[in-house]
């Protein structure tokens, strides 16, 4: 495992890559007693007595803790909390770059799921938002479950709802681009980790109704005696078509490829899917289909790598998602509210929309604002909203 | 409980007092791919295998975790964690001006000394340090003992050892005012909670033989049968003059009256002390004597407050000494370390010293590099350093 410690990379890394500062300069008595003692007592006392003044009187109003055990870090797997750290830091730089928000990395000694729930809660009074990062399967779901029950701050495991968020946008457009609404796709997803299920979930949410799940096993359905709880619950709202054996006979026909698997799909079984059919293979560093081979059969292909047109890149949706969130003053983020944040993002490209236009690249400036404008007016719309939407006294 | 939202302190606090940036600009797909993905797997696989790694490519190798439960937050006791963010958010503030240093408000809701061990122990790889704040005494003992003994990070209570450390600059620095010696004083000192503990322990360490404490019950002595463990502990290392009644027997010929509780001590008490008397009378707002009176009898008066001279402020103790212990790469914070410090901010003022000037301001730009060398020196003599000292990357 030799590494180049002079290499751009490592040198961009030294020191780590997030700087904290005071907002105000405390360079002489005057300063200190009013961000200080004895000034911070007043403010102390206020929140003591009515605690939702700390969403106006403490920077935790737009503060996301970006949270890990290290289990399933990028394509590295369990690496652990200490080697994770330089993911979550950037993920940090991400949120403040994009959206403006605090975040910060909180990477956690311990794989014990009631470990992780606890230890969460515990710290959640620093924070105005979770977000949940490269935990793996299936103890994600649980976390994510209980401590959306147990908080009233926005819980978000971004590899499932971001991926899932950016899908539907791409999906969007994608069935607009071919001459389909959502409603008419049929749709297979290679994987049901985290990425897979919050997809499924989400395209279930925006209309797609006829999607086949498979995993390392084939197509997840009822019939099968190896289903985790979270894989039984898609075999029940998903798979309106009956499949019941290999992945391949299920894309055979298929409208849509939904690749979120390190596995590969060769190229004869490519050729089965409908005309003008959709290929978004995920899967990063190797595509499932290669791009080459994905573009002889599909009218629209999108990756995960910044290479290929159509990037399908998370940090279109969780910058714009915690803004809006915190904007809102939002209790929870909502199935809607993802939908909302896909439909923003989808719309940015509307006015040039074409086959290899699908998304805004990452860098496009119009995107955290209109995600964030979508997902706050989506939250007062389903009562989740603490305050009027452009009220908030920290933005 | 009235406040105006209008008011110069309110008005400061407004969205916080912390605010966290990249320290890199991710604004094109160069940067990204260095910062974040594909470049961060390098930097995460080097740390995976090598995890010292860690202290020279991520920020914790300089960020300090602010930690309390709020169960005593300055004189307003427990108000919870949510009212006592505005103090951690001061107390970071403070680390980034007085020392360049990241910091992180962490807020626990527990109150538990079991959870609070655990939960700092599980978020502790995200960190460099552990700065425990306003937590209650006796528990605040027993926490960062068992922390110091679990984690190999510096571990530091500031409303015990800042304090000690300020008042031992401030005390070696009245002794040579009043030309006498550490060794040739005695100390009483009222109060028995966390600073009056490590306060007695710090002079005890830096040669101090003669201490008698009170606390709300009279003198700590081993006769008593209403001590608590600490407070054992406190009655076997000191009272080597065997006071056995009330504080005022105690003070009747005692060089140093060190004030570190909520008490007031009257005139004709402070009027039985040694000629040349040192009075430190530290209760905030009020000092435990008048500063009038206490300047009527005493040599040298100090306080808590910065209204008057010699003020004994945390803030020239705990920017500087979380500094050098990182700039060494301390695995702890020894009794050494903490002399080290005082006797270097003791240092600063030595050419303009004189009764009224024995501790810098707190503005004193010389004190935090003073003591951060200092302490990365005595880091290395004691052998708790990891890094040769000057040799910190990230400086």
């Amino acid at each position: 495992m030799g590494f180049d410690e002079d290499s751009p990379v490592f040198r961009a890394h030294q020191g780590g890559k997030l700087s904290l500062h005071s907002t105000m300069p405390l360079t002489d008595r005057e300063s200190l007693s009013l961000a200080y003692t004895p000034g911070v007592a007043e403010v102390c006392s206020a929140i003591a007595v009515d605690e939702s003044l700390a969403q106006r009187y403490t920077w935790r109003s737009r503060l996301v803790a970006v949270v890990t055990d290290g289990t399933a870090v990028l394509g590295l797997g369990n690496i652990g909390p200490a080697a994770a750290l330089p993911v979550m830091e950037g993920k940090a730089a991400l949120f403040s770059e994009f959206a403006g928000l605090n975040s910060v990395p909180i990477c956690l000694d311990t794989t014990d799921v009631d470990e992780i729930v606890e230890t969460v809660a515990r710290i959640a009074p620093s924070f105005g938002g979770i977000n949940l990062e490269d935990i793996s399967a299936p103890r994600c779901f649980e976390i994510e479950a209980r401590l959306r029950e147990r908080l009233s701050i926005p819980v978000f495991h971004d590899d499932q709802h971001g991926t899932a968020v950016v899908v539907l946008a791409a999906l969007r457009n994608a069935a607009t681009v071919t001459g389909r609404t959502l409603g008419q796709l049929r749709v297979v997803v290679s994987g049901a980790g985290a990425a897979g299920v919050a997809c499924t979930k989400i395209l279930l949410a925006a209309g797609i109704g006829d999607i086949a799940v498979a995993d390392s096993k084939g197509i997840v359905h009822s019939g099968r005696t190896d289903l985790s709880p979270v894989k039984r619950e898609l075999a029940a709202i998903t798979n309106t078509g009956g499949y019941a054996g290999s992945f391949d006979d299920a894309l055979r026909g298929a409208d849509v490829f939904l690749g979120l698997s390190a596995g590969s799909v060769t190229e004869d079984v490519v050729a089965t899917m409908a005309p003008n059919a959709i290929i978004f293979a995920l899967a990063n560093p190797t595509p499932e289909v290669d791009p080459v081979v994905a573009h002889r059969y599909a009218a629209v292909v999108a990756t995960g790598r910044s290479d290929y047109p159509n990037q399908i890149n998370n940090v279109l949706a969780f910058p714009g998602v915690f803004s809006g969130a915190f904007d809102a003053g939002a209790r929870a983020i909502t199935e809607n509210m993802k939908v909302a944040a896909a439909t923003a993002i989808a719309d940015v490209v509307s006015d040039a929309l074409d086959a290899q236009n699908i998304v805004p690249t990452p860098f496009d400036p119009r995107v955290a604002p209109a995600v964030a404008a979508a997902v706050a007016q989506q939250a007062v719309v389903d009562g989740v909203a603490r305050v009027p939407v452009g009220a908030h006294p920290a933005r």
